[in-house]
């Protein structure tokens, strides 16, 4: 492992998004992974934890230290709960690191916004720190990627949600006040350490809604639409846990402004994404495939986007797609990690999707 | 057998949906099946087909012959694909039969629709039998139940479509023209010859939107809710095949005419359900299972239907959860069957969902 | 509710199993369910926790007494953890109850086996009742049955265990010596308050062998067997966990002793199982469902057996395939009832499996 | 695409295989792939039938023709249905290239046993290459791959079989004439066109068995572990078909020859699995993840085995876990490509199991 390399600590190693980045970053040439905590299997072997990374490596969780981690890391990914990043993110800034942090807590730009959905007592104890950070979506903020110290890496409802309604929003195709998010997600998004209604036998076949007006990631994606229009977007957003694993595809229903034509859809979608390396326009007029599915994601960092008018009544049908651990988590951390170090965005990312699943 | 029960023929009885009436009627206290057919597994017994059912019955399958059901049936049930109902219906009528029929080809009022919405090059032949035809939704037509000749079973999605709205319409709390329905469905929909994408690797892991603006049942969905409602109402409707064998969940989401409170919404959904045997408002505060959900339907006649406020935008979000082989098919159809008959219109529905599933 | 019903108690009634009884027991005409227990869940309605049964009983959880319970029941089923009978059947026995205990601690024999099997520091306190509490197992004890006071359920490995291997091990055709068992079930007999390893994300998609050479339903299997062949006979038993939440298929491989044929195979299997209610011989020759699967018996109380020759090297392959929490519980439980009560064996389990599913 | 890279055509490039062969080889440093046929699809681009190979290639599909393939290629991967290979084998090593067969035409030595086992009517018209095929085993045949020009690349549940015994085998640990191999598969092993049956909704929530004493791969199998013994040796052998798409774990019973030790049993699979860079011990005495299971190989060329001992009855219990499609097909051939091309014998191979799933 040269000195070359970047070092990077990964705090919250244990759970499935901490599983993702270990298995993107054990192949990226530019990094060694020098940390990965987990309090509650400090001292084991990470490939008990997750029995796919055998072979893959000998690294042993560690329980987090921020000392420690200071002294072993350049760049930090902290995949933890919601709150536990809060305070940790000034220490490991202070101390000269970098910060990926994929959990909520510096995502919204407002510090009353925290009072508003995420129910702290307070506003945001670190509004500086908010405006510095920035809002882990490349497809929206690469510049700002590349210089970053902090990034606020995007929320998994939230990249399919923003992606599904971008070249709408930026070319004003549609109007803003009526705008539905309908969502279906599987069930590693609750994470490894879910409640009883994710045990298999009651989260197998559902089509269960929950969080039915007011999921916390309406407020991302309200502030992301809001700053593409320049104006402010509303998004009625509601989710369902669907029976599989990983996935998130989300259907955004909108009301034409005026009449909109397919070529100017076209348009819209080509322009905003065709230089993305991780979306693909999924939309064929024929053939078996013609919209964006989760199976074709599956373990990469695509996100597909897709669409459709429904011009008997005005109403603009468009689809993402993405894996919630990859492109609406770890993958999307790594690709702004990616950018921040200059080096080829695609870098350890390209991943084919897995097929059949 | 007494001779003082209904003879039944079902035709069409190796597919999913004559699987669910043999295992329904096999139970029903008043019904004697006197014939099953199928062209492809005549002569073989049902069991063979339906190996659930060993051990239930000793009937074969016989082809389809229209003479010798008429001796042997009073009422028949028609769970053939869209097409083949048509021009059975009249003949079985003639013969003096009762008849319901499974598929879409008596369900439409107008007989121009089936030339906008199922692609036949001609009006509907018999515009009088569509006037005769009760549509077999007993929650809006059991009055015109009773004595039908003609029931013209509803749709799947459009079961649970209507349902979910039916309250909202009848109560004028919403704005009918941009409504919007979320539906999700599972791979039994699809029946027992379905094509390539529905071999199960292709089929499972899927999140996949199909005929995006321009499904069949919304034809019957607007005209139910426009009678209910007295004026036309639009709907915009996009279905998504999900990872289940059975199973409907509809999302519908609509906007409030002025300010809707949730005590109104309580009162539209009771005042219209309050009487229903099979119709149930899952809708609580707190707890696991506050809205509908497939997994509590499942192998039921139930209808879970539920409501949530987003008040913050004016959107009204109600479900409907079904079992699409259940009350979207031959659940229903024996519904409708004894109120035709003047029975207990639970009798052999008495069947509890079956959990966990 | 007539007095002259059996007044019945579910001690346990927040579980799948407690689930399954109170689903099949709500429809059982000759029964009163009086007492529902959960300390978890007391004062809180039935359907909060079982959403499939809203709308089926209004009835409350409430805290297991035994004072209480003798007072209102006549009867009792255990639905509790393996250890938890122990000290309450001698209770309840006392008071003049009869009991079905669903829990292993009242169905081997030997006292010193619990030590063996259970790791039980002492052997079992109660060797009295050991001898009078009947396995639960019509199949085999249905005289016994009639009269009992206690009833310790047959596991639900066991079942489909020994209902695989009774005809072979009755009329002598196998090696009593080399008998292997192979299992494969769902993730319910993990029950509703599994470790995190049943975590859906965890649990699909998983053929994961566990418990590999020292499952403790070999003990019921071996004690049966060995009653049945009046010699000792030795299993090797490995299960596995696969990703559907019902069900279980044992596949025993065994050894012929001699030549054994076909027709001695059907000749035992039809010897043993002719006249049972619930066994089925699922063994065809031809067609699509040749032997037994899961999928046709789920949510029945059918045990469907099956079984070939391999006649090159002498093997003879046996299956059986049960829904865990009907024929491997709640299901036998009920239908040991019966008999004790005198009922009809079949009264409110004549429910057809659900198919497709 | 530099011409110093070996020109490799894929025959049957739409099906699963197919799919597997084109995203490893998509990824291969010194591969370029110049024909992938399908007589389905000619002229359809390859993502069209592979939504996941969206954005990674424009390849299309085109007819198979031998003048051609022998054209543009160097080596041809086969991935047709078993009997297609036969008689296109010849024909392309006359034209001087290398072919690695994915079918069973070509791997069983003894010309009579394809009458045996694969009901042709005529014995094997091609001995001779019957003799120069290498079976494409690389943990038994690595050395002979070197420079083969036809490999026969090992069946399925051949691979997994055979790794889960081959210790026991070399080592002589355990009685040759009663091994049991009960194996369990996932649906994508049945293929892209396969039949009824394997309809989503008829193959989900299935455990089933068939080809319960006869299936085909019994003929590898026990060629290759006689091979290994130098001696015959006997495996009955039953598969099931479980609900997941890609996977296969097989557990293996036997029979100890006297007392086998536990650090025997070590020796053994260290010895024989200590270098191969894709065989896994997966066997732990503590923790969640104790013996392989196949989510954890799912997407990976990895086989995990493992053992235990019943010491109590003198029976040893092996396991062995792959995903079907890679170690078990695609994988496995690319595995023996690069053994026969000189290639570092993990290139393009290097991916992690996706986890979870």
């Amino acid at each position: 492992m040269s000195s070359n390399k970047i070092r990077v600590g990964i705090i919250g190693a244990s759970g499935f998004v901490g599983g993702e980045l270990l298995r993107i970053l054990l192949r990226h040439p530019n990094v060694e992974i020098t940390v990965a905590t987990s309090r509650e299997y400090k001292g084991e072997y990470v490939f008990k934890i997750h029995p796919h990374l055998r072979g893959q490596t000998m690294l042993r969780f560690v329980e987090p230290d921020i000392d420690k981690i200071s002294n072993s890391c350049d760049v930090v990914f902290l995949a933890v709960p919601h709150g536990q990043s809060l305070h940790m993110v000034p220490k490991l800034l202070e101390l000269g690191l970098r910060v990926l942090d994929l959990s909520a807590d510096y995502r919204l730009k407002d510090p009353e916004a925290y009072v508003r959905w995420y129910d702290w007592r307070e506003p945001h104890p670190y509004p500086d720190l908010l405006k510095k950070a920035v809002y882990g979506l490349p497809e929206i903020h690469r510049d700002e990627l590349r210089n970053a110290n902090l990034v606020a890496v995007a929320g998994c409802m939230a990249t399919a949600g923003i992606l599904s309604l971008l070249p709408l929003v930026r070319h004003r195709l549609i109007e803003f006040d009526k705008i539905v998010i309908d969502a279906k997600i599987g069930s590693s998004g609750a994470g490894a350490h879910a409640p009883r209604l994710d045990l298999h036998a009651y989260r197998t076949y559902v089509v269960r809604p929950y969080e039915v007006t007011e999921h916390r990631h309406i407020a991302e994606i309200e502030q992301e639409l809001s700053l593409a229009a320049g104006e402010p977007v509303k998004v009625a957003f509601t989710p369902h846990a669907v029976d599989i694993v990983r996935g998130i595809l989300v259907t955004s229903h909108s009301w034409a402004r005026g009449s909109v034509t397919e070529p100017q859809l076209w348009k819209s979608f080509r322009e905003t994404y065709l230089n993305e390396p991780f979306v693909r326009i999924a939309r064929d007029k024929t053939g078996m495939h013609r919209y964006p599915d989760v199976k074709y994601v599956i373990g990469s960092n695509y996100c597909d986007v897709g669409f459709d008018i429904d011009s008997r009544l005005g109403r603009i049908v468009t689809f993402a797609a993405i894996d919630n651990l990859m492109k609406g988590a770890a993958g999307q951390a790594v690709q702004c990690f990616n950018i921040m170090m200059g080096f080829d965005e695609r870098t350890a990312l390209d991943l084919c999707p897995l097929f059949p699943v």
